[in-house]
C-alpha cells in the first residue's frame, strides 16, 4: 500500500468512519480502521460489529501501489488531525508497519493485517426506498431522546420505524413519555423494525447536507446509502409495543404558548426542585398560567407565564421538567400547544400549526 | 433586609464572591454567601475558611431596610443568572426565608441566620506593599502550574513569594521541574511566605482589569485589596526549600526556537508516547534538531524542527513532553531559548530576550 492524499480529504473521511469504532471493542482489530487501496479508490471501513461505516475516496489521491492494512482509529485520526502538511504520504514500510509522512513529520505506526478484519456484508438487499437526509436527521432528533436507558426491555432502547400505506412513523418511548414523528414516503412498501438509538445518533451526526438517502431494510439489519458513505446497523430483535392507543384523541383543556418563554420558565422553576425527580407543577385557569415547584429543604418558585393562553376548566398537573423541556426543544417551533385530558392523564405537546410531531408526557402524582 | 438592585451588578458580585465557596464545606453555613445590608452598602462574603472573598455594592442599589442573611451560594447564583428581569427585589419574608422577585418570577429561598456565619477578620494589618494586578496575574499563571499535586510535602503545594532588596521572587516546584518569576517591588520590605495554589488560582481569575492591588502580609495570612474586593487567604506553614542552587548558571549548549513550532512538534511527538510518562527525546547537532518518541506497542515519531538553531556539541536528552509544553506556554513569547548543561542535568527555558522568567525541567533516563 502506497499513496499520497490531500490531508483535509482524508481527515474528513476518517472523522466519519471512526464514529463506528469503539475503542473498547472486545475484538482488538475493531479498534482500528481498515484501509483498502484499490486501483481507483481508497476504501475506509470502521465498525463495532453493531454499526459499520464505510466511505470511499476517489479524488485528491495519488495511488502508487495497491494494498490493505488496519490502523488504530485513535492514532491515525490524531496524526492526520495534527500533521502540519497539505499532503500526506502513507505507505507500508515493512509487514504492517505503516509510515505517515508530511512536512517535517514522520510517523511509523504499527498496523494489523487486514486479513484479521471481520468480513462485513454491505450488500444492497432487502426492502428499498429513499428519503431526504434532512427528514431522517430531524426524525432521529425528534424521537431518539425518548428511548429508554434501561436494558430491562431492550425493544425500548431503540426507535421503532414503521412503514405502511405510504406513512413512516418513527416512535420512541421509555414508558414515561413518548415521541412520535410522522413522514410521508413515496414507495409502496411496508416494514416494522427497531433501530438502536446509538446507531441513529451516529447517522444523524454524519448527515451534513441536504441529499437523498437510500435505505435497504432486511430482517436483521438496515443499510443507509449516502452520496459516498455506507452505514449499516443491526436491528433490535423483538416486537415493538402498540403505542397508538396510548395517545389520547380527545382533549378538554388546551394551552398555547411561546416556546422560548415556556422553556425559560420551566428552567427557572426546576432550579430549586429535587435534581433527581425534578417535578414541576402547572396550574392553569383562563386568567393565568403558573409554573411552580417546591422543595421543603431549599424553597419554592412561582413563574407567571404571561405569554400563555389557556382554554378550559381550572386544571393543575405535575410532571417532570426534563420531559417537558426535551419535548418542546424537539418540536423546535416558535409556538407550541399543549393538550390535556385530565389531571392524571397523559398530555401531548405539538407544534401550534402542525401535527407531524407528537410528544406525550405522563403526569406524576404529588402529595 | 429589603433592597432592589440591578441584576447584572449583583450577578457580577456573586460570581466573584462565590469563587471562595466550597459546596462540600464541612460547615454547612459556609456553602452560603453572607448578605449584609447596611445603610449605604450591600456587603457580600464567601469563604471556605482557607480563602475569603468579600465585595461591597454601593451603586445601582435601592436600600429599603437594613439586615443580614446567609443564602445558598449555588441557588442564589443560579437564580440571579436566570431571572429574566433588569432589576431584582430581595427581601426577608419571614425569619430567614428570603424572597427574590423579578418580572413574572418569584423565588422563596430558605436562608440561614447570619449569626451562624463565622467571624472572619479582614483587617488591613501586617507588611504592606502594592503591585500591578496584571503583574500578579502573570506571576501566578507562570508559576502555579508547577506546584506539587502530592500532599506528602505540603510546602510544595503552594507558590513561594519571597521579597528582599526590592525583588519579589515567585517560585513553584514539584521537584521534577521548577518555575520562577522575578519582579521589581518599590517598597523596602522583606518577607518569605507560601501561598496555597488554589487561592492564587482564584485571585488570578478575579483579576480582570489593570489596576493596583494592595497586599497586607502577616504571619499566617495575606490580604489582597482591589478596587472593591478583599481577598484573604491562609498561608502554608513551613520553610520553603532553597531552590537557588538548583538552577545552573553555566551552559554548554543552547537552542533558540520559534515557540509555536516547538509546541506543535512536541504535541505531535507525544501523540504515540505512553500517556502516563509521555517521554520525548531531543536530539541536536548544529545541522538539525529532532524531537522523537518511541513506543514498542504503538510505533514511533520523528519531528524535524526546521525553525530551531542549535549551538554546541551533539546532545541527546529525554524528558516529559508535558513539562516542556507547560514551560513554553507559560513564557508566552514568540521565541524561546533552551539552555543545557549536560545529558542528565536540568535544563532551563527562557524568553529569547528576557531573564524575568526561568522554567527548569529535569531530564529522565531512558534505556
Amino acid at each position: 500500500m502506497n499513496f499520497k492524499i490531500k490531508r483535509t480529504v482524508l481527515l474528513n473521511a476518517l472523522s466519519k468512519v471512526s464514529r463506528a469504532v469503539s475503542l473498547k471493542s472486545p475484538l482488538p482489530v475493531l479498534t482500528g480502521i481498515k484501509f483498502e487501496l484499490k486501483d481507483n479508490e481508497l476504501i475506509l471501513t470502521g465498525s463495532d460489529s453493531d454499526i459499520t461505516i464505510q466511505t470511499s475516496i476517489k479524488e485528491n489521491i495519488e495511488i502508487i501501489k495497491t494494498g490493505a492494512v488496519v490502523l488504530s482509529s485513535k492514532y491515525i485520526l490524531e496524526i492526520i488531525k495534527k500533521i502540519d502538511s497539505d499532503e500526506v504520504h502513507i505507505y507500508i514500510v515493512d509487514g504492517t508497519l505503516t509510515r505517515i509522512e508530511g512536512k517535517g513529520s514522520k510517523f511509523d505506526l504499527n498496523g494489523t493485517s487486514h486479513i484479521d478484519y471481520p468480513r462485513i456484508d454491505l450488500n444492497k438487499s432487502g426492502v428499498h426506498f429513499e428519503m431526504k437526509s434532512i427528514d431522517l436527521k430531524q426524525a432521529i432528533e425528534q424521537t431518539s431522546f425518548a428511548t429508554s436507558e434501561k436494558e430491562t426491555r431492550p425493544v425500548l432502547t431503540g426507535v421503532n420505524f414503521k412503514v405502511k400505506n405510504h406513512i413512516l412513523e418513527c416512535t420512541a418511548t421509555d414508558s414515561y413519555r413518548l415521541a412520535k414523528r410522522i413522514l410521508n414516503i413515496d414507495s409502496d412498501i411496508s416494514f416494522n423494525i427497531i433501530i438502536p438509538k446509538k446507531s441513529l445518533i451516529e447517522i444523524s451526526r454524519i448527515i451534513e447536507k441536504d441529499e437523498m438517502i437510500e435505505l435497504y431494510v432486511s430482517d436483521r439489519k438496515v443499510l443507509f446509502v449516502f452520496d459516498s458513505i455506507l452505514i449499516q446497523t443491526r436491528l433490535i430483535d423483538g416486537t415493538y409495543p402498540d403505542t397508538g392507543r396510548l395517545i389520547p384523541d380527545e382533549f378538554n383543556y388546551t394551552m398555547s404558548v411561546d416556546s422560548q418563554s415556556l422553556l425559560n420558565s420551566v428552567d427557572r422553576a426546576s432550579l430549586l426542585s429535587n435534581e433527581q425527580s425534578n417535578i414541576i407543577k402547572l396550574t392553569m385557569d383562563e386568567d393565568q398560567v403558573i409554573i411552580s415547584s417546591y422543595s421543603q429543604e431549599i424553597g419554592s418558585v412561582e413563574e407567571n407565564l404571561s405569554k400563555a393562553f389557556y382554554k378550559g376548566q381550572p386544571l393543575s398537573i405535575s410532571f417532570s421538567a426534563k420531559y417537558l423541556n426535551d419535548a418542546i426543544k424537539s418540536i423546535n417551533s416558535q409556538k407550541v400547544k399543549v393538550l390535556f385530558t385530565g389531571e392524571m392523564r397523559p398530555f401531548i405537546i405539538k407544534d401550534l400549526d402542525k401535527d407531524d410531531i407528537i410528544q406525550l408526557v405522563l403526569p406524576v402524582r404529588t402529595y
